[in-house]
């Protein structure tokens, strides 16, 4: 391959062509990714609503699937390549700043990474795939290069291979959210010390790469318009939102750092905790079986849909929730069109209104997230609690509208609350809190496909922000803490 | 002031407020100067076109107000600070790599920047205000930082010195464009080599303000809704363009990479003409006011409503120039609107097509813009290739919708063209092969408040920029090299 490369693209340019290929081959694992990840989730609730109808058989249903997913990618990393637990980010972060990690960039780790993610994420665990996708990106940019150079002597370029990371990790995230800019951006930001705009352009066009076969793959295969925006809304006023609205803005963001920090606390001790307690943790190193199996039939459990699940919308798929939490009408208004009062259903019970039901939503996420990210396996925790913030500001909203039904006034015309605006704002407050990152406000903007939100969203992000740097070290500089 | 700051705001957080009271000022300062660009503007249509009907005293009311505008802001930095002439992104980038620029930062340049600028613009010459405005935020923040620290003995710490400066240049940047974002990003693309990320949020905190304060000026002053996007746009379709124009936005890239490039050759060669003619520069020397009195003289005449002027749309301001490149409608259908009539009655003549007219637009604000930013003044060129590549864009989608009227084929369903999308891209190319920077593409969906063109976007800026960059260094690369 080597020959053939070197007499052909090498020529017009060996590194647009590589990047440009490392974009497209990043997005396609991206998307195999999701669409067995997708077949994994229908075919658990498909097994719960439709196999049976005895209450414990439904029960062993729901949650014999996830729970051999979840063993299977717990023993599957374990054999093949234990490198592949956990994020990606934070060890990424230490590579970019030229710690070498053994194997962690292998091709074993490679395989390991994507089938047990895939497994991990099939089986409706509270986990994201951004870091890991971070992570099988590097990969698949260190396996090409080798493949390119390993006729010419490995490693020609130190400085060269570290570049092509930094633009990896910048497609890992791109291919994730669909968010071409913001990827690149906070890529650099989670994983950066110093920036040299000498590379900028390296990520962007590796992105733009992905972005596009990301986007052609919605179109061939499934129709879905996935890359203008993951999850597109569409908020069509004038006005969408008043200037006295932005102290409730900076509200949400303040609570957003605060549970971003909390968050990570939590995290860090709890793992401490386990770490620390010899029984617990040689006893668990022995069977390495009996935490993920334990662990993930409890959060399974929880989430069943005819106990706590019914108060978690635990038989949407994450994307579906998100997509209702962003929808554009207000859930407590009195006349709900069809399609509307079927959304709305999901997040009401009999006995409670949205209000409750939103916020053990937010509780159980909160800790679930932190139990399943111990988990070990291939796993993000970006997603659950951007979820999370969602479903905050979706409550803020809610509630907002309820203390003032008309509106605010604004000069002279009355502007409306919407509440989805603040589910947009309360999810990159959390995001952003947990990462601690800026570039959020432009990943948020990509994936709902709006930009109008852009000044609340902006001044959430950076009162979280601010808050949470003040409290806690990031989620990923907390795990480097931690590994250390 | 010092003694008071030291016992407040310095205990809370002076960096806080600093950057918050930053963004604020140089907001403060970008929309009066905007009002009296405008006023100014107003003056000299309403001069033309309501004070008389003869021909010829008409060419004397149109070209009398930007001749003595455009003389008086030669006039008024030549005595106050000469530093103030041209843009202020090429200084500023030296100055933050270390090098000292006597005179540069003052309370006096400040002065004659924005009294002059707001003259310069005014006269309806095609010049631009995102450099200008980044030296002045540069000197608000310089000054600000004087007073603070006055007492405390200047420049305590001189690395926060350049990163304040840093933040300055992004406030000026977000100011102008009314993109928080895209500024903080542009600004550090084009002034930058290495990038700190610790540096980072400064420049969002204090853009976040700057775009804020912007907003609620044009909610208290004017009714505008300025900030949500200055040149908003609303494209509602599902598809918004589809995979197989994405050659055509390629090539429009490629052509705006190419008259980018043609730009700076051109400028750099006249500059540099110019100078070494020793008859001419001496006698210019000698005879200061000369130069921009004829220059300024002959711009006019050529965008004369009744002669040149009429295929150039010279009597609406670039504002309203460029909103009309952006609107959502097909120029050469046959079923207008009143409203759209009348937006395209401004683009065509009796004798000729909307093409020709874009095609004279192109090239004459090609030169003029050359010409114009030689002057003496206070002047920035982005705004100018802006418009052209908008009228470019829009001459290129124009015509593939006449190529396809029905639009194009993609899977089941015609998704027709949208002209206004190619115009978008159009801009955010040419300014690209101008600035040779990415973040154009996050300035111009903030701009537009749109993000769902950001593929094509993305695709025309990225070959702009490669294009542009094989063929010569940025525009403000090339100025260094000329002042050097």
């Amino acid at each position: 391959i080597s020959f053939i490369w070197r007499n052909t693209f090498a020529k017009i340019g060996e590194d647009w062509v590589f990047l440009a290929l490392l974009g497209i081959i990043v997005a396609m694992f991206s998307y195999i990714m999701d669409y067995g990840i997708v077949m994994c989730n229908n075919a658990r609730v498909w097994m719960y609503r439709d196999l049976t109808t005895h209450p414990f058989l439904q029960y062993l249903a729901w949650i014999c699937l996830p729970v051999f997913l979840v063993l299977f990618s717990a023993g599957f990393v374990h054999i093949l390549a234990p490198q592949a637990i956990g994020s990606g980010i934070p060890e990424m972060k230490t590579i970019l700043r030229g710690v070498v990690l053994k194997e962690y960039l292998t091709f074993r780790t490679g395989v390991a990474k994507v089938v047990a993610l895939t497994a991990a994420l099939g089986s409706g665990m509270p986990l994201g795939k951004e870091g890991p996708l971070v992570h099988i990106a590097s990969i698949v940019a260190t396996l090409m290069s080798k493949m390119v150079t390993s006729f010419k002597g490995i490693y020609e370029n130190e400085s060269r291979n570290s570049e092509m990371l930094a633009a990896a990790c910048a497609v890992g995230v791109s291919c994730n959210f669909g968010a071409p800019i913001g990827g690149v951006l906070f890529s650099i930001e989670v994983t950066s010390v110093y920036f040299a705009i000498r590379n900028y352009w390296r990520g962007f066009f590796s992105a733009v790469f992905g972005a596009l076969m990301f986007r052609l793959m919605a179109y061939w295969f499934s129709n879905e318009d996935t890359l203008t925006a993951i999850f597109g809304t569409e908020y069509h006023v004038d006005f969408p939102y008043d200037p006295q609205e932005l102290f409730i803005y900076a509200l949400v963001g303040a609570f957003g750092g605060l549970s971003g920090a909390a968050f990570i606390l939590f995290h860090r001790r709890y793992v401490l905790f386990m770490r620390k307690n010899k029984r617990i943790s040689s006893f668990l190193q022995k069977n390495r079986f009996i935490y993920p199996g334990l662990m993930s039939l409890f959060i399974t459990t929880l989430y069943f849909p005819l106990g706590l699940g019914q108060f978690l919308a635990s038989t949407l798929s994450t994307r579906t929730q998100i997509l209702h939490l962003f929808s554009n009408f207000t859930w407590v208004s009195d006349d709900l069109t069809v399609e509307q009062a079927e959304i709305v259903s999901h997040w009401v019970t009999e006995s409670c209104s949205i209000f409750v039901n939103l916020s053990l939503y937010m509780l159980v996420t909160f800790f679930t997230t932190i139990w399943a990210s111990t988990l070990p396996v291939p796993s993000g925790t970006v997603i659950p609690i951007f979820k999370m913030g969602a479903a905050f500001g979706r409550m803020i909203g809610e509630a907002m509208h309820l203390w003032f039904p008309e509106g605010v006034r604004i000069g002279g015309a009355l502007s409306p609350i919407l509440p989805g605006g603040y589910a947009i704002v309360g999810a990159a407050a959390f995001s952003a809190g947990l990462t601690h990152s800026i570039s959020i406000c432009v990943v948020i903007s990509e994936m709902t496909g709006q930009i109008r939100h852009i000044i609340p969203v902006m001044i959430a992000v950076l009162v979280a922000n601010a808050i949470s740097t003040l409290l806690q070290p990031s989620l990923y500089d907390s795990i480097i803490m931690i590994k250390k």
